[in-house]
């Protein structure tokens, strides 16, 4: 088994007993730290930064070096895989991510192919390699992807959507061109997500921001389906450790069962949950990360310890939990809160 | 009791037999009606719109001149009142609501109060009154507001927000001065819809569009209390009739069983959740309305009604169900596909 100093994430994910519950957070290389967006400017643009192996390894260790985390996460996009497959992936100031050739003809959908990660993703194995060697032991390392229907969704509209209309018309009106994109996507985010393994990530996390806009029938038919697609077919084990996988759908508390079933080790929950109920509803099937709101850290130090703590206490004394925010850090954030977050889920009771 | 040709709306919210499901959609008197851009283009701008009774009762009537719908809603906008109380509502293409005032100072919260809901408001009540006369006994009518927390949540930020953080903010750091807003908002909104009843409407709904932004604490804390608070000062009978009364948390399907303890005598549910799962949830507490996928009325008419019946089914043969969409109906639906759903639902065994 490889060397890990501190491996109580993974541990808890397995639902393991461990000393303190561990903490990372969605985001934890991003803008509010001075020094990410130092390097950001440096590397010239957001995907620039993605897409530099050493520039990705500089900002995904900066929060490691500030706080005390139990993880460290890749830093990428979830949107590479369909950049991969040719849809031309580019962001705009303020108005998040774009494809500059969205899905719109038939055709395009006839002629989706899944990329090989290892060519046209190089850029991401490399930066795993590198983030392994640089971290060198001292705690795991996260790979993700976005999930088929979130993929799809940027993939068919083009971009964030206030309605999603073009994507649910197509899943509606053309349920076979929709899941011949799902099918593609899915296959594409499995070969992806195994391909980070074999660079050398520790644990996997699938993030299905989208779900959560569909009804409950749809939501089974276009996103859990292929979500158990993925969680079949993952690589289990790796340098004779076992790699946990983590789904999260934002906006999937209703559905948190299914979800529970879905074959991952852990659901990621976003913050409108509260974390005992959920526990109480998926038991010791899975375990569960998460879910302070990211809008605490906005507020005083006192506040994000008592808010914190409240999170702790409604998960309690059980094994399998990873503390986390329900949704990215906010840009907004002052680091000292985040200091104050860590310090507290560590030392609680 | 005042006469009504048609009452099987007002019935089915009180959990009385009625022949067939009652329906009716929101925002029916939309932009997807060309009559409706036709008397919007005349008024010049939405909120003149809004602000000129004889215009709102137009509107009003549309589609009911079209389909054959079991309600009409007043038309109007769930802002009228922080506008009344002096905030300065304004809309701008394309990214909604705004306010030219919007609360940041503690003196301006100091200074907030209600306003006289037939003084500030008297044009609300003058549509109102003129609608009744219109309608003349065939169908009731709707009155409605937006939730004190929903409304705040404009106040505070100004307009729609993505992560709502500044309200956050102030309600984790300041929750006296959060506070202090909810109180003076929920004795405007409660003043402001036993005044819609007193000049005429015949049940009424609180739109709490933000209330699914909060976790399940806050949520309780700034949204439900409120809430509760209305549904106990609401008048209960007029012309001899009760007035029923729904409330309708978007993407409250977590706090489903608080929401039916809540007072009201209905809620409304957004499409994500099972609407058989909730009946099952609720019990015979509350009547429940909703709740297709506003997205799937852009689809042909043939999934308009497989959709429409698979919520009819959902739901099953209990009392207790008006139908509607679970979110305002989209400016890009054909209005054939309304006919079709209406049948749908009026002729569903």
């Amino acid at each position: 088994m490889s060397h890990l100093d501190n491996d109580i994430f993974l541990r808890a994910l397995l639902r393991e007993p461990v000393p303190h519950t561990p903490v990372w957070l969605m985001r934890q290389a991003g803008r509010y730290l001075p020094e990410y967006r130092e390097t950001r400017k440096r590397a010239g643009s957001f995907l620039a930064l993605c897409k530099n192996p050493a520039l990705a390894c500089e900002v995904t260790l900066q929060p490691l070096a500030r706080f005390d985390l139990d993880a460290a996460i890749l830093f990428s996009d979830i949107l590479t895989v369909p950049d991969a497959m040719g849809l031309g992936l580019y962001f705009t100031e303020g108005e998040g991510p774009k494809f500059e050739r969205p899905l719109a003809e038939e055709w395009e959908i006839r002629n989706l192919a899944a990329p090989d990660p290892h060519v046209e993703l190089h850029y991401v194995m490399d930066a795993v390699a590198e983030i392994r060697r640089a971290l060198n032991g001292s705690v795991p390392l996260i790979g993700f992807s976005g999930s088929p229907w979130t993929l799809a969704c940027y993939m068919v509209e083009g971009g964030s959507s206030a309605d999603y209309r073009k994507i649910k018309k197509l899943a509606y009106t053309r349920p076979d061109l929709m899941h011949r994109i799902l099918d593609v996507t899915t296959q594409a985010v499995t070969a992806y997500l195994n391909a980070q393994i074999e660079s050398g990530v520790q644990a996997v996390m699938v993030f299905d921001s989208w779900g959560g806009v569909l009804s409950e029938a749809a939501y089974r038919e276009f996103s859990l389906v292929y979500l158990q697609k993925i969680a079949a077919s993952l690589v289990q084990e790796k340098e004779g450790r076992r790699i946990p996988s983590i789904v999260f759908t934002k906006g999937g508390g209703l559905w948190l069962e299914a979800l529970a079933a879905s074959g991952f080790d852990a659901l990621g929950l976003d913050w409108t949950m509260d974390i005992g109920r959920a526990r109480a509803l998926v038991g010791d099937r899975v375990a569960l990360q998460g879910n302070l709101d990211p809008a605490i850290l906005l507020a005083t130090p006192e506040i994000v310890v008592a808010e914190t703590c409240r999170v702790l206490n409604a998960f309690g004394p059980h094994p399998g939990h990873v503390f986390n925010l329900g949704h990215g850090i906010s840009q907004h954030t002052h680091p000292e809160n985040v200091a104050v977050l860590i310090e507290t889920v560590h030392t609680h009771n």
